[in-house]
């Protein structure tokens, strides 16, 4: 996707400082830009516009609103840059923690619009494709102890030597059409059922 | 550690930029400060001094110093806050990939010192958490690998069961004081030097 393509939604319920967000995406070249005004109802108006970035600027954030918004970042999967006022360690902590992307104190200026974005979207990216190996790494472990688990009640209950274990089990997973760890994780459950 | 008995670095080769972010911390209660204005031999001044964290100021950074000061950024492994005048989003993404826990363009503020500090140290906290959950997930994916391989080396050769052989490892694990997988490595790679 070309950058100045990018669908950004601007949430701000202050008028002027809204339009100084948006004229620094403008001036950045960044044409496909929605400002909406009303932070009540911010999720539904997410899922509707399905943007790519969202810049939301709070001047006063009550702490509610932050704990709602930091809900909000934790689901939408989006990178997110947020310009507050003030903010003291723990709520600064607290985005962070909620994977807001960009969390910018006291410094909204036109000029600055641009790169915070872009460095929203480059920590979205590193943290996302960090994200996505850990689950990968983790799952196939999880997969791992499946596969040998099933292993070792075929091998326990039909005297099989671990490659015939191994064997059957793929090859019940192409006939299948099923991922071996969905073959093992059935055999497992099979077993418990039957020793009960 | 109390928050204000941090040890920071502050890197300026300009004196008056220098003085406000060194007053910034002052006024947050940060009183471990040290101002090099030295950013020829940064690396060896960091490892002199080890600060907690550290905020490397340039006005006008060329890419050669930007470069070293990335390579810097991936080995020293601290929380580094840096402020650059202006950056175009290639250099952005750059500094995000090498771990550079906040890079602030044309946003230098004493107010603003110490919301950039706090953001970096969280910034820092939350990806090193992650980045060990990913090591750890790995490595123990990798153990189990090798683990297995010296059992079905067991199976084989000693026409051992899999709980026996898994019992051998462990028991000499026990006996030498090693883990198991050490010890699964050395009897892979006994294995593997006889073979040839």
């Amino acid at each position: 996707m070309n950058n100045s393509d990018l669908a950004i939604l601007v949430i701000d319920e202050n008028a002027i400082r809204a339009a100084i967000i948006r004229d620094g995406l403008l001036k950045a070249g960044h044409h496909n830009v929605t400002v909406v005004e009303e932070l009540v109802g911010v999720a539904r108006t997410i899922e509707r516009l399905s943007p790519d970035v969202i810049v939301i600027d709070i001047e006063n954030p009550n702490r509610d609103m932050l704990e709602s918004l930091f809900v909000l970042s934790r689901t939408v999967k989006k990178p997110i840059a947020m310009f507050v006022d003030r903010s003291d360690a723990e709520t600064i902590h607290a985005a962070v923690e909620a994977g807001v992307s960009a969390y910018v104190v006291d410094g909204l200026k036109q000029e600055r619009v641009k790169p915070i974005l872009d460095m929203a979207i480059s920590r979205f990216n590193a943290f996302s494709r960090m994200a996505q190996e850990l689950e990968a790494a983790k799952s196939q472990l999880e997969n791992r102890k499946v596969v040998d688990r099933a292993k070792a009640l075929l091998m326990k209950s039909r005297g099989m030597d671990e490659e015939k274990a191994y064997a059957l089990l793929r090859r019940t997973a192409m006939d299948q059409n099923r991922k071996i760890v969905d073959v093992a994780q059935s055999l497992i459950m099979t077993f418990e059922m039957l020793e009960r």
